[in-house]
């Protein structure tokens, strides 16, 4: 446990030394959110998606966050060519499949990226993930209708098959790659009252991934990730007990949460 | 009256207790509001635009809103399909016709769902209302130069010929089906300050539509709802008089009312 | 200085008499924000891109921003229909080069809007304005990774070359058009926590413009717009230290500033 405090100081501590770049490839209902919380983290986050300049901008990034909350062909090409580059330069990415399970095209979407685009961390809520996992699974729009339960096995199966890591955020968050799991246990009901706060908690995997040193780091900064997150959520909901107000304070927390902090909050354990 | 209150609290128990799914094909300014407003209402918002999945995911939903206000091609077809879908299926629809009366292609696309595609609501501001019934009308930008007296009557024959609700909203708000009309006092000035304070109540129609029982509900359901957000917008504006911390209060104060709030503030008369 | 600050006072006025329109294309991270931004200020923005109504709404106008952080081909070729009416009617047109530099594709529209659409006013931060003006010089992003000394020779000469004005903002802004050279020194570092606040300062610009009464007063508006920013981000940094707080705060200064206040404040200095 409190070797796991001291990663994610550590992990905390490199994005603010290093101020990586991350380009989002994301839906528009969030990039503001999500260019914010990325920004509060100590991170330098973009937005492109222009089938021109695509790739470049990947190039120049720490990560990739792949978000299709708003999805249309042009914006499913760009994210493809995305892919293909963090790939080829072993940036690591992070996919966020939302409302896969609502309709066809992006259970579509979502399992072509898992098979063909290999991403180092797929990010869901539970429904999401089943959706992906098992056909005919289906989505109440963008929100889970499942509990962690009616997942686990499946997503851990799924990771080890495709080698890549599963979180699956709720009341726990829950992340695997395989072979060693854990579950972090900061976080706040009032996250599913704000749009974006998965999409959001994506964003922070690829942050904490941007300054990963290598492959045996991925596990580590997704959990640490989250745990992160979470922790800011609880400040934020110990100041404000209603939507509008959590919001913004979850930034301020974001931006604000000190070593001791982290230290004292962070809960993460061995699954 | 107090039967009017007593609507407002019964639909928002409805949503609270259903979370009914809101499909939004909205403009790119007001996506995050617009999906906060829905949440902090108790319900689930979904924005999904792309031609390939709109049928699907207005199918799932239990209303769909319709807004033109960052409009292009893609999108407007997009709107069309998921029209033809509610209208098959009885989802009710809320169109909001942003910027009717600035341009040729807003003001023409407003007449063709109009006349096509028959909204359960139009809401809009007065001078968007005329420009759609009134040839040569314009409109300053996406802001009212009209008040509500230049279009009131026009409005409750429109309502009339097309068998639709229309609402008008401004200092005043008004609500008629050709037959029966209402006016909702609630609201305050700083609405005006904020971006997309029109485009959310259009949501928050959307909302209560959502859990109206039948077509014999919904101009009750629209009434109450920009009943119901006006009263949070007083309450916000009690605390806060700069549009930034208001906006942000706007959104805890329509997840906060409570029902003795409600009962006290909401202001809807016959007109 | 006495009489710089009465422009600034001068310039707000106007804007709050005449609630100009202002047209906005710009990126969809920001779109939210800078809607707010402008009508805090007391104009009206609209957002519009569609080829088949730009140049119907710039006409509209009394200034139109233009702003490249998350381009694609259809918002190109409606950005250069959009400066083609603003020249011919003669409506001021601020310039925001987003990420110049990072990708070719940015740099590149960049030089075309520059060498044959001749904004009025470009803003960008320093690696931005380099990228323009300097071949092979690059960008982090959307993050500044040059300083004011960097690049303020070279902005001169393309100011007096192009007869265009440049605003170079950081720590201090530099407003230019090669004759004349001014030092903003109000802001604030939170403001570079808080994604597209530089994109602000530019519908900020946009909005001074707007009230401009010829071209003899685009430069002062230019200074007098970033000036205000810049002291409205000085008062929000006074309440609130951490970004979610001083985002909102900084719209509600914005709005709130009053004649006393920017009096005392505004730090406008000829360079």
């Amino acid at each position: 446990m409190k070797e796991l405090i001291d990663k994610v100081i550590d992990f905390k501590r490199r994005i603010s030394a290093k101020a990586p770049l991350v380009h989002n490839i994301t839906n528009y209902v969030v990039m503001n959110l999500t260019a914010n919380v990325t920004l509060a983290l100590g991170a330098s986050p973009v937005m492109a998606h222009a089938e021109e300049e695509v790739e470049e901008m990947t190039g120049l990034a720490s990560a990739l966050v792949i978000n299709i909350g708003t999805l249309s062909q042009h914006w499913i090409k760009a994210m493809y060519l995305a892919c293909e580059v963090a790939r080829r330069r072993n940036i690591p990415v992070v996919f966020d499949p939302v409302g896969a399970g609502a309709t066809k095209l992006r259970t579509d979407v979502s399992r072509y990226i898992l098979d063909y685009h290999s991403p180092t961390v797929l990010r869901g809520n539970s429904s999401e993930i089943l959706a992906i996992v098992k056909e005919g699974s289906s989505t109440k729009g963008v929100d889970s209708i499942h509990t962690l339960t009616d997942v686990k096995t499946e997503a851990v199966d799924l990771a080890k098959k495709k080698e890549i890591i599963i979180a699956i955020t709720g009341p726990e968050d829950f992340i695997s790659d395989g072979q060693t799991s854990v579950l972090v246990k900061n976080g706040h009901p009032l996250l599913a009252k704000i749009t974006g706060s998965g999409c959001s908690s994506t964003s922070v995997i690829g942050t904490f991934l941007a300054v990963a040193r290598d492959k045996s780091e991925y596990l580590w900064a997704t959990a640490a990730g989250l745990a992160y997150y979470g922790l800011a959520a609880e400040y934020a909901a110990r100041e404000h007990n209603a939507p509008g107000s959590f919001g913004f304070s979850l930034i301020d927390w974001l931006f604000s949460l000190d070593e001791q902090q982290i230290g004292e909050g962070i809960r993460i354990e061995k699954a």
